[in-house]
């Protein structure tokens, strides 16, 4: 959480980004939505510094968007998990997947949200072009898209 | 944009925060589209320094997320307005409230989506509850909700 700097602020958008608007935080997210679980591939993945990798990784656990588990013994090993709450966030990341896809452009899209039903390409909106359903945040995967390129990040 | 940090990656998402996941960036697109426009509206909302709200103003335009409009000649005096792809952004900036209003509380919304045309609660895809369309961004406003409260923000 940072401190203080949006305590005045009565406002949702404010208390959210208080959570997961710090540099890298959405993206940590993005990797957990992609598979990723330890330490060393977050931070393969990102490229940072590992102190702020470490605190990122905290915050997150403290907002309840990641949990924390020991995976291994001898050495004791953690990784991270979405929680519930977590993989809600996906709705805001396809939106600013999309927005980048729409405006950042000339490029193709890296990544493409797709219906994991029925494999119909997805909205900004979780809508399935092809079935039509508005669909849940457990029903949408992503898949490289056309401007997908070595190494892939999302 | 913020300078290289994300250069190596290949996501819309990243692209997408080099733009606008700056601090404060998405809360003074957020003040825009409660139709402020004016640097000391803004200055005054957020409670940030002039310096950095000079510097994010002029990285929302250089984005094209915002267009400069000169409003008045003697003195010279200029406002701020979104752009077609500054209102798109409505959608990540919903879904970000949504995400907040569900699981930061226990709090009331400060504020609530409604459907322009119907007056229905909208949700964070933008699907109204008592009409059942599927909006566009131009459909949608914000009015208080059971939890606002002086100072309003949001």
């Amino acid at each position: 959480m940072l401190p203080r700097s949006y305590d005045n602020q009565n406002c949702s958008i404010a208390r959210t980004l208080e959570y997961v608007g710090e540099r890298w935080s959405l993206l940590i997210i993005r990797d957990a939505f992609l598979g990723l679980r330890r330490f060393d591939e977050f931070q393969e993945s990102l490229g940072i510094a590992r102190n702020v990798l470490t605190d990122r990784l905290r915050r997150l656990v403290g907002a309840g968007v990641l949990v924390r588990m020991r995976y291994q013994e001898r050495p004791v090993r953690y990784e991270y998990q979405l929680t519930e709450s977590g993989r809600e966030l996906s709705v805001p990341l396809l939106a600013l997947m999309h927005w980048g896809d729409r405006h950042l452009g000339p490029h193709e899209a890296p990544r493409v949200a797709e219906h994991t039903g029925c494999g119909g390409e997805v909205t900004e909106r979780h809508l399935c072009r092809k079935c039509g359903a508005l669909l849940g945040t457990g029903d949408v995967h992503t898949r490289p898209g056309p401007g997908q390129r070595a190494p892939a990040h999302c």
